[in-house]
């Protein structure tokens, strides 16, 4: 007989809270916040065919749906408290369940986040996160608090870059091509995001305003310079890139680093006089970051090419809905 | 040319904040949770052709989709502050939208509450809403606060009753008549619950449990039970039933009844020295409250029917794997 709801969240999703007063069972899980802090929280939606193929290892989809929420909360500076989960499947499927669960808990663990609550249904494959965290009141890093004059950064993991993600699914896709074991390095990029929360936290009072980087480089530069009222140069050849993305082609290492989508890294500005304070910042978290340009007082955005020319550039996002696939 | 994601969100579901330190637009929301309350929060995912027809009209889906994740703040008697949507659409209607957004956002209004986040996606037809509300420590209503002789109440709009959603559903499957006026009725208790948020307020302090009804009264019921380690007695006769119910064939009328599904009352449990307190809190909400039996020692349901007999009764819920329709 299969699983029913309930038995179905108390074996896979059910654990011992240790921060919320109240947890997964009741109408409402409750949470005492902590004395004068304030309260982050975002929601993202993963549809199968969308945000995921459905051929992706189940612990990889559990890892990713919290991951790019944790990223959200990185992007804030704010330190993850609690989530919740919604679940949409076809049928239950205990082997998915468990390698599901296995990948979300072993994030969660890792950031100190729990799961307090949700819903599970039958229906086409969806995971719908909402996360929360905690951040010090006027500290939360924020889109709208860029300045002309900041150094623009982005983290990345040491030797790698931006654009694996959306290489590996070029690569899916028979656009591009990688071979076997460097592919392996790309796909996890695609498929094993790591939230940049240490960063994020590190960078309150350092940076003046951060995003994460998930519909591509220049979209999501593009809303932090419409809601800061500033323009950039981006110095192309500054872009940190994996050695599989340098050695492809001209117009695909473009759309990669530019346009590429899903990389789950933060994107923030600060004050020239704070670069070894960024420096140290990222040391202290186990992650690189690359200064990619400068803030200018005129809109818009510039690409200045390593062949000298510097061309102004439109700040196009991913328009979810013109697309038959999506960065979350 | 089709509205993209950035604007469909603009131009829909983006409102200036009064509460909420930071709204929609940014990676995460800000909320200030108020002084020395705890945080209460919950997350109901309706799947079209699961929990909703395919021809259900938008603004009704707006307004359900809110409602019963506000039943469940009323259920902890928590005071509803904020929530995310995450919207699937198959395509971008912007009749849909609009309709959605209206439904939604009166149901917000009249609860003081306010969006501040979430997600759009292309995908299957889906609705995912996560609420947050504030309530004193150790003043949120429990499913495991129950105790053996506590009166055992449920609430339910004046001259209405239990079931008249699962009676509607039934008519609109071919397997129960109710003429055309009288269908409006119950179809109108189907797709615009009214969430107890008031009454689950005024409960607090004197309600011992409480949850909300969207499973049948029998299996949250059981819930209650289980959670609270006591039994219970129902009156059937006691069960508050709408005129339209109450005329159909008795098999009928027991399922609807019992295991109905899709009510958003309050079933809640109180002392009987409160009996008072608690009809004072009911008319002061606008809301009835009909005592329909009480909690006993001895683990188990038992009916009292209307012939003199007493049977015992599985606590069955809701199993929305097993079954082609589910309430939320």
């Amino acid at each position: 007989m299969p699983l029913g709801e309930f038995d179905l969240i108390a074996r896979y999703f059910t654990r011992p809270t240790r921060r919320a007063v109240l947890g997964i069972g009741d109408d409402c899980a409750l949470l005492a916040p902590t004395p004068g802090l304030q309260w982050a929280v975002s929601s993202d939606l993963l549809v199968e065919g969308r945000h995921f193929v459905s051929t992706v290892a189940p612990n990889a989809l559990g890892h990713k749906s919290l991951a790019v929420n944790l990223s959200d909360l990185a992007a804030c500076g704010a330190t993850p408290v609690a989530f919740s989960l919604m679940l949409a499947l076809p049928r239950v499927d205990e082997a998915f369940l468990q390698g599901f669960a296995d990948g979300l808990f072993a994030l969660a663990d890792a950031h100190g986040i729990e799961l307090v609550g949700g819903d599970t249904t039958a229906g086409p494959l969806a995971v719908g996160i909402t996360v929360m965290g905690e951040v010090p009141p006027a500290q939360a890093l924020r889109r709208d608090a860029a300045r002309a004059g900041d150094d623009l950064w982005v983290s990345h993991a040491p030797g790698r870059g931006l654009g694996d993600a959306r290489l590996a699914l070029e690569v899916l896709r028979d656009r591009a091509a990688v071979p076997g074991e460097a592919f392996a390095r790309v796909r996890r990029a695609m498929e094993w995001p790591q939230p940049r929360v240490a960063l994020g936290q590190r960078l309150r009072g350092i940076a003046h305003a951060a995003i994460d980087l998930s519909d591509g480089l220049s979209g999501d530069l593009g809303h932090v310079l419409q809601r800061s009222g500033v323009g950039a140069r981006l110095e192309f050849a500054a872009l940190p890139r994996s050695p599989e993305l340098a050695t492809q082609p001209d117009a695909l290492l473009r759309t990669c680093l530019l346009e590429g989508g899903d990389d789950y890294e933060l994107l923030f500005s600060a004050p020239r006089t704070a670069r070894a304070a960024v420096r140290q910042a990222a040391a202290e978290s186990g992650v690189a970051v690359s200064c990619i340009g400068e803030l200018l007082p005129e809109r818009g955005l510039r690409v200045a090419w390593p062949d000298g020319r510097t061309t102004a550039r439109a700040t196009r996002g991913f328009d979810h809905f013109a697309s038959d696939w999506e960065p979350t």
